[in-house]
């Protein structure tokens, strides 16, 4: 295993429908002197595909902002008074349907990538174009856990990368089979990446470079089929 | 924000119990050229604690394995043929009372150890004695998510960190209060440490560099305490 560095990607400016966010990561990552090399995974919030996707509501009032919110869930899970754990179309199972009123100006409210992997894929494929380089991209989402308390970052589109490691039939150090057999390392890497972007510093984007990690795994690999899902 | 680095620190003989393990961090890390500095953090998994504090027990067959995991568990939260989801002792929710039979020789389990964040904290100090640098410890260990397929490694004894970033009362760069605000930080670091520590490449130990964090969290502050648990 070698060493792996993750450098946050700031002074991106403010995201509007339709602009060119690949471009923009390529420029920013230039700023900052890591100009995006082959290998490199760049890790970007949902928060600037969802502006560049068009993907914001203007929610004016508290109630417009709970019709969003049950309008986006696919499913219902659990009711706590206003806490509300929903499905969403993609299978995630996270607070508010992932309706987000943060990082966005006040009175909006931002919704996740229709399609997040194909989102993933596109700013693949644009950063691939421009630099040149064999990359991997994660987009990431802030969400909650039933039984630790805190948020983590987790990955809702991918691309370029396997979802999960599977390690069945591989030995330990020990020669023992390993039990453990699936990683999700697309997980690790925006948990990885979110140390450097923090939530309220206006870094929406890292670089993590080091990591030897290549596939086609789809982001949907890591939604757990509800036949196996004992918490529902 | 800065960017953050992680090394791998291999090298660490086979773990024996009284084996002084933070003496064995220290030279395995100088040997691999990443002498230990001020405001590391030291990622370390259980496993390698476990055996130096002697939480290791015979299992001569599976009925042997299986009731070592119902005396470990604290309460059995769901079972559904061999797969037993308890919480242990420590509060942890996670399968098979998180009793270990991979990275051990055939015939052995490993349990967690007895009080994490005392081991974590008598690492800390003795790695900051052999050194003169003030660390961080993190313990890991690999767990499952009820939601998501795939495992992540997650924090289960802290020292010298945080346990949760709490944000609250900061503003995003559009001036919004943050409605996100506890942060895992210590779950994410130990996400970030196994990607260069992976599951069957014999290395037990990561150096993280260049977060800059302390604090005096224990990791029962990251435990839902059962009032707050909407899905046990």
């Amino acid at each position: 295993m070698n060493s792996i560095s993750i450098h946050p990607i700031g002074g991106i400016p403010e995201i509007a429908a339709g602009d060119d966010l690949a471009s923009m990561i390529v420029e920013a990552a230039n700023a900052a002197d890591v100009a995006i090399e082959d290998r490199d995974i760049i890790v970007v919030t949902h928060k600037v595909v969802s502006k560049a996707e068009g993907q914001i509501r203007e929610i004016p009032d508290e109630q417009t902002y709970r019709a969003l919110v049950e309008s986006e869930a696919a499913n219902i899970i659990r009711r706590r008074g206003d806490l509300v754990i929903t499905q969403t179309r993609h299978g995630f199972i996270c607070a508010n349907a992932a309706v987000d009123r943060s990082n966005v100006q006040n009175g909006y409210a931002l919704l996740l990538p229709v399609d997040p992997d194909r989102s993933a894929n596109r700013l693949r494929t644009l950063i691939e174009r421009a630099t040149g380089a064999s990359i991997g991209v994660v987009i990431t989402d802030t969400f909650g856990r039933p039984w630790r308390r805190g948020l983590t970052d987790v990955a809702i589109g991918i691309a370029g990368l396997p979802s999960l490691l599977d390690l069945k039939g591989t030995t330990d150090t020990h020669g023992n089979l390993l039990e453990v057999t699936e990683v999700a390392v697309v997980d690790e890497i925006a948990s990885a990446a979110d140390l450097v972007m923090g939530k309220a510093t206006g870094i929406p984007v890292a670089v993590l470079r080091g990591l030897d990690l290549s596939g086609d795994g789809r982001v949907s690999d890591l939604v757990r089929p509800p036949g196996e899902d004992l918490f529902r």
